[in-house]
């Protein structure tokens, strides 16, 4: 089945991101949310993301006049190919418009729920048609970033999952087929671990909301926007790459470097890892990834300066 | 005192960086390693990150031929007026050698350590002079990353630390004052989060090492590079901010959304962190910061793109 219409399901910030991504991409585009006011706002949202989207290069025949509003959840599902819910985070809600959707919408239409943690399988209890539902899990900026976790139930068919990937490799996204649901998904229990040690740190006083970000983005957070917590520690090694990292910071594991306990460093552990960020780095050597490293954090930097708020000289302490 | 010379002491990838960085500002720079190899090693290290320094900027007298490597560690800190120690992350070695440096250096030179977690208070115990000890953890690659963490230990003048952080900035780097010592510092618990959260994922089978990486560079790994953990949140929280994200993301506290609890979110909590947002934004309006953060993204990923290694393709599941 060809994707033409796509129905948004609730217009906070995510919903609104996805509408214009879509849009952006050349669907013609039903939103829907019961708030009053809602059309408005998300109009609005959607115009002034509009010319990023631009920006970055949108379809021939993509056009906000092909983005409509429907108050009633019914009939702004009935005819859509692909359904997104961006309800607010809360199982029952979710479950309760999720079945909504599913009563309304075309039996074989996509069903994707933009959930940032909860588990697929607790989702698609309850629906009608479960094996078309999946996990789509984006980043704001919707409109911008590239990454969308998909993560399958235990109903969902596998043939759902891979339609969904073409849908959003279409859409120059970088989808990420998530092998087991777990509650966080992946990406967000990284970003909820760091979430929780940041408040730890407001709330034991140790330093300002300002302080954790300058604390991180001067330093971890630059190098996040090109290698990973693995890959960054593999060149943190040096020339022994991810071996000897562990073998320096592996005992480290044992202190409390946070309030996250670690779990234990067996065999098995070590070489997963080390094994893994070897193949990671696909044939480059060490000094190699060094370099590409070094060439693009300088870049970076740049564009760091551009961009960086006022925070740079206010916040000196 | 005017810092002219810099003993640094152990010569891994902390330490040669750090040979790198003060070369580049025009310091003369004596480097002290007992290993076997390690001037030769030490020399090719600096030899292949000077480019990089010479294209961020170097000091009209800054020059390679500055740097003398001295196997003796009690002739290599003698003359200097700032030491840098950078013997691997165990306790007991570090100390030993703490206190060596502190019985060789001249009385009023500045000791620096780049522990990654031990508190000060800890490495300046046995020293004879400890009130010129402080913490200054640098980030890897150290001569392009602009942070450096500045602790004090109980023992620590504030004039040692305000002599460590002119020198720091005078060398471009942006020194963040620690206000109370902790294990982990402040960044290097963010990152041990992130890293313990991701060691669970792959001992949990969850995903692999790679997996995990993607999860993170290709979407929140971005906008790391510019804002921290909360401003992130404040601009994901739309027009409302931090106050609407809280309350959206409030209940994931309860949540197993991380193996790492949460901090109550108690009233004096939430509003340290919203009017921490609310500082940090420095007057722009939420529109203002969500237009300077799309304008950033998108100059990042095009150069994200000139960068990713050979991953962006085959990482594709």
């Amino acid at each position: 089945m060809t994707i033409n219409t796509v129905a948004v399901v609730g217009t906070g910030v995510i919903g609104n991101g996805w509408i214009t991504r879509f849009l952006a991409h050349g669907y013609d585009v039903i939103a829907t949310d019961p708030a009053e006011g809602a059309e408005e706002r998300m109009r609005e949202s959607v115009r002034r993301a509009w010319p990023f989207a631009e920006e970055i290069g949108i379809a021939n025949e993509a056009s906000l006049d092909r983005l409509t509003f429907e108050p009633d959840l019914a009939k702004a599902v009935g005819d859509a190919d692909f359904i997104q819910e961006n309800v607010p985070e809360v199982e029952d809600i979710k479950q309760t418009v999720l079945q909504s959707i599913d009563q309304h919408a075309k039996p074989d239409a996509i069903i994707g729920s933009s959930t940032s943690g909860i588990m697929p399988s607790v989702l698609q209890e309850g629906l009608q048609f479960p094996e078309r539902f999946v996990v789509a899990h984006p980043f704001t900026p919707v409109y911008i970033l590239p990454l969308v976790e998909l993560v399958a139930g235990r109903s969902t068919t596998d043939q759902t999952v891979e339609r969904a990937k073409q849908f959003f490799e279409q859409m120059n996204m970088s989808p990420l087929i998530v092998r087991h649901e777990i509650e966080g998904h992946i990406a967000d229990r990284l970003i909820e671990a760091i979430w929780r040690e940041s408040l730890h740190i407001v709330n034991d006083g140790i330093a300002t909301t300002e302080e954790v970000d300058r604390a991180f983005t001067h330093g971890a957070g630059l190098r996040y926007a090109q290698y990973g917590p693995f890959l960054t520690f593999h060149l943190g090694g040096g020339e022994g790459g991810m071996r000897h990292m562990l073998k320096q910071f592996g005992p480290a594991l044992k202190k409390p470097w946070t309030k996250l306990e670690a779990p234990e460093l067996t065999d098995e552990l070590y070489e997963k890892v080390v094994t893994g960020c070897e193949k990671q780095s696909g044939g480059m050597t060490m000094s190699e990834l060094d370099q590409n490293r070094n060439e693009f954090l300088i870049k970076l930097m740049d564009l760091v300066k551009e961009y960086w708020p006022q925070e740079q000289e206010s916040s000196r302490v």
